[in-house]
């Protein structure tokens, strides 16, 4: 697995080789509106499964009315669409949750667990009619030909979306991810693309898609990407309790100047990154140089995708002296974001979504 | 109009009578899962139109392939539904809003303008489609028979939906609230129910139905019901800007002891609603006894419903003395909301979601 990366950017910075878990530099996230194959971030929970297209099979099955194995070329037939979609880890922005109180065992993500791409494929509501869904069916199972390893047992990664969304239009099976033919570290040849959800539901190197009454069991959904409140601990912590992840929540970064960064008082450029998960928009961006007493308007970059992050900007006066600069958004739902990381802390380390607070110092 | 509130409950406790404005007390908001009519809030801007059933026509025209005239008797042969849904002033909780800073003109509504309801009536769909919507039509705009006077210009109370809302199958032309006729006071002979959505948009008295290309130009949508940042004021605001409200946001509240209350130390009951605006669902309620340094979880009450509040209670041991007992909740999209006021005050008094506080003494 010694070549896994190959395909990323000299630049892309790497987490973890086995798995192979990494993201873009923070500044590069900023830059453009749908991030490059070679930087988007990878979070892998097993190995790179090297697939033959020509050998490759889906399977659908479960509370189907007719059960489908179907090859690539069965699938070029079918309707296609394409969404500009941002992907999140639900772990992302974790290393801030870990500073407060540790994490244990899970990977230090700073914020550049996500990225965007357009992507395009098939609706998964194609394939799900195509099979034809038995009543008392309301979730719909993916697994991975990935190899997991927990406990010594190893497995398919796995994870399930409500019936509902699955049948959403937004929701693909995609096989190219900004124009060109999804890369191996990203799902090749087929991965699911769940807009609005945690990344752990766009299952790649999809292999089968099973309708059931219930959500999927697999490990990643039934114990992992569940949020625990505050006092529970890796000691205490019962499994059947805690919050099935779904839906993404209001989140925003300050990508660039990075913190600790020695800087030239004046007007500062900020820029950075702003995602509202479901189907909700970015509706403002607000940026503080004084860790949140005062706030000014983020210029929004680009036009709202239902789907997708704002890139934001912002020019702020920064006095000599060591400051906090930090950042929240809004949402259409007219809700912002907590403000303090030990609100949101949890010993799973997701979702955090508190300010982004960055510490400068501007010389004169 | 000195018999305006003829129909509510001896409790109403009323905040203006002309126009008349009221709600219920806060105990007995978190009694029963759906409000009883006579106690249901009522946010008005104008009269209250004693209309003929006979006589009533509502008028469906704007973007449309056949404007319709439509007499209550039509829409008798139409489909029905109902919803159990959780209407919310967008200026419920304004009163904490002022304490921080005055939001001028506003009514100072505290945690009582939101009550839930049964709706049963003709989906909106059903009249959209017998109409037929012509392409470009985005918004589906509502006015009101009622009389709203501004700067001396008498007008109906209006406001829009987006299509894809005003297409979904929650949103009702309701005629009855909890089995009963529609009262006067909520918009007999049929009103809009918007479930998820803020309020206003909720039209009653309902006369007109216009798809449009653009939101509604009524001053309740164009010019109130917008959100600003909280560096602006009566005095600097530019109404072009704000945001125009209209998913709910996440809130929690405790309804039962009252602010000030005396309570005997020990643990203490509490009780409180938590609504989630849009398709949101609550997930979690969380009560501090100590202003939200540690938190517990609250039991919920009764069973989801995507569009209603969910009811809570939790005991909670509270020591003598003075204590700042809190409340925040948790939604479907892992959010929780703002812990200061300060952070959400804006000068409208809108959307207050911050966590819930009410002081108490405890003595043995």
């Amino acid at each position: 697995m010694s070549d896994q990366a190959s395909s990323k950017h000299a630049n892309f910075i790497i987490r973890s080789q086995e798995p192979l878990n990494g993201g873009p530099p923070l500044p590069a996230l900023a830059a453009t509106a749908m991030t490059p194959n070679d930087l988007f971030f990878v979070r892998n929970h097993g190995s790179i499964p090297q697939i033959d297209p020509a050998v490759f099979r889906l399977e659908i099955g479960g509370m189907v009315q007719r059960p489908l194995t179907l090859a690539l070329a069965d699938l070029r037939g079918l309707p296609r669409a394409s969404v500009a979609a941002t992907l999140q880890c639900a772990g992302n922005r974790r290393d801030e949750l870990s500073a407060v109180a540790p994490t244990p065992g899970e990977l230090p993500w700073g914020a550049e667990a996500i990225s965007s791409a357009v992507w395009e494929g098939v609706p998964l509501r194609e394939i799900l009619r195509a099979a034809g869904i038995d009543t008392g069916a309301t979730h719909v199972a993916f697994t991975s030909s990935d190899d997991v390893e927990r406990s010594g047992r190893h497995f398919g990664f796995g994870g399930s979306l409500p019936l509902a969304k699955a049948l959403a239009p937004e929701v693909l099976l995609a096989d190219t991810m900004n124009g060109a033919p999804l890369p191996a570290e990203h799902g090749f040849p087929l991965r699911v693309v769940a807009p609005g959800y945690i990344g752990a539901r766009s299952v790649k190197w999809l292999q089968t898609i099973t309708l059931q009454a219930e959500p999927s069991d697999n490990y990643f959904q039934a114990h992992a990407y569940k949020l625990f409140p505050t006092d529970i601990t890796a000691q205490n912590v019962d499994w059947q309790g805690g919050m099935m992840l779904g839906e993404q929540s209001l989140t925003s970064v300050i990508c660039d100047p990075a913190t600790g960064a020695k800087l030239a008082a004046g007007p500062v450029l900020l820029r950075g990154y702003a995602y509202a998960g479901g189907e909700r928009l970015v509706e403002r961006v607000e940026v503080s140089a004084d860790g949140g007493a005062c706030w000014q308007q983020a210029e929004l970059l680009g036009q709202p995708e239902r789907w997708a992050w704002r890139l934001w900007q912002a020019r702020i006066d920064v006095p000599p002296g060591r400051h906090t600069l930090a950042v929240r958004a809004w949402d259409s739902a007219a809700q912002t974001q907590p403000s303090e990381i030990c609100q949101v802390w949890n010993f799973k380390g997701y979702m955090n979504n508190a300010w982004h607070r960055i510490a400068v110092e501007a010389v004169e």
